[in-house]
């Protein structure tokens, strides 16, 4: 059976040619402290040095700029993180208003990147029903377009360019260690990677406490997290979805999960040994990289690239890295 | 009249040929939100992402590959930074053993750094007079080579290897600003970028803390610290020397002081903004390129490149940033 999924080859390709003169092309870094603790040579996509400091201005570019000539008025999404951030950036370069709907208690830092990217902040309640209302309002208001975070097919195929670069940058690469949240950034990726080289093996890598794309995999079919997640990984909270998830069950060969202390450790080995400011979330490849289980069940690849999606991290409350140092 | 230094392009560009394949070609990183800040395009060379976390491991490299191969017994140095590091790892790449004179109060995780690169460490006393005593009896003991950290004309050939990838990298430079200490780094890229574009520019970036080379520059003669300077740019404690100053009197076009607050705020910047980790010495070219004395003095400059020379933070003495944020 072929499925049909709601991003192809073509897609991410088409995004490729559209938004590349925009973004930055992320170096892959390498580290052989790292690697002689993986045990294998691992290529580190940096995406954390990305505009806007992570992956998702290029699913809000290509999302943007696919919009016809002659139809938006103004784009919204409800996030106060990257992708906030990043549909604020894209829609300024793209000469358009942006409504950025943002749970009330959300840090003040995050509400000022968004306003620095001239965007409209419009306060919610901090839960899932009052986000997705106060969204629709906004749309009704506004005559605008919502662009979902990770289900948006623009969206989806805006993030597997970053498939494409490092097949480009990694020829030898054998596996692809990617976060997952809403799985925006794994469908897309999974997509590209899978049309092109279907022998390299594509992973997901997932906080233990936020685990609805693992038990997914398990159970066969989607399954949410019920309750909102508890974790220091706080921009893959969300749960995978309806667009995602048919990618996910096909493409992605294994998720891994990985608890809040191997998150810590990952992250602060990259601050360390790669000088690189990643966010915690960014330590979900390295951490599921070193696990133990990863290391029984991938002990043949020796090439692997790992995402480092974002460095967005709000310095005033990481006093949890004055605790492991 | 023509002055003859201790080092030529020619011994920098075999230089190049020798460490090219050792080392990390670093990559040029740019940030349009900085660039607003100082109202033109700045190229940030990213020292920090070289092999030990800065740019020593170029000279130290040179240094140890240019012993003739029957001579080398062992290498000594005095320092328990990053030439400690580096020379440590340039010593073990080509198989031979490195002392390290360190004094007994330097923090644990530098001495940590070094016997991590196989090197053993020789305690001192923390004074400039202790460091150099037990350095003589090292070599006496040893009948290693001393490898000075910023003075050795290998180690100031190495260094300059930066100006020839930074003239090939940014063709559009028209100014290097790079921190200085003990002055190697200054020294070998001014001679390499001179010698190749003499109409770059290459400015010095220092603390007023520490501010031996601004005073040289002034007074026309060599005019070291009189006690040691208190920074919380570290690297950069040392004055320049006896091999470094003709260079600098030279071929440095200028040389900008800036303040300890100026230091932690561009420090913070490049953390938050470009999402890299430096240690705050590679905050002076950033903090000098925003300082309203080089606004005035190189309002004609339009393409500027600032080294970030390294990225060896002890995290857990960085409460300052907490301080900041």
């Amino acid at each position: 059976m072929t499925s049909t999924y709601c991003v192809t080859l073509e897609d991410v390709q088409e995004a490729e040619r559209r938004i590349s003169g925009l973004i930055h092309k992320t170096p892959i870094l390498t580290s052989s402290s790292l690697d002689a603790l993986a045990g294998r040579k691992l290529f580190f996509k940096c995406e954390l040095l990305q505009k806007t400091g992570s992956f998702k201005i290029r699913g809000a570019l290509n999302a943007v700029h696919k919009l016809p000539a002659d139809q938006p008025i103004a784009v919204v999404t409800h996030s106060s993180g990257n992708h906030g951030q990043a549909l604020a950036l894209a829609a300024r370069m793209r000469g358009i208003p942006a409504h950025i709907v943002v749970p009330r208690n959300a840090a003040s830092c995050k509400k000022a990147a968004i306003r620095g990217y001239s965007a409209q902040i419009v306060e919610c309640e901090p839960t899932d029903q009052s986000r997705a209302d106060v969204a629709a309002q906004t749309v009704d208001k506004t005559g605008g377009i919502l662009v979902h975070p990770n289900q948006d097919p623009a969206v989806i195929a805006g993030q597997g360019t970053i498939g494409l670069e490092v097949l480009q940058q990694v020829p030898e690469v054998q596996a692809v260690v990617v976060p997952v949240g809403g799985g925006g950034m794994l469908a897309g990726i999974a997509v590209a990677v899978k049309a092109i080289k279907p022998k390299v093996k594509i992973f997901a890598a997932e906080p233990l406490n936020a685990d609805d794309c693992y038990r997914s995999k398990m159970n066969g079919t989607l399954t949410p997290n019920l309750s909102p997640p508890n974790t220091i990984a706080d921009s893959v909270k969300t749960s995978i979805g309806p667009n995602t998830w048919p990618v996910i069950r096909d493409l992605v060969d294994d998720v891994f999960v990985v608890t809040e202390e191997e998150i810590k450790a990952a992250t602060l080995l990259v601050w360390e040994r790669m000088k690189l400011l990643i966010e915690p979330t960014a330590g979900l490849g390295l951490a599921t990289v070193l696990s133990s289980r990863f290391q029984e069940a991938a002990s043949d690849l020796k090439n692997i690239c790992v995402v480092l999606c974002g460095g967005n991290l709000d310095l005033g409350s990481a006093d949890w890295v004055w605790k492991q140092v």
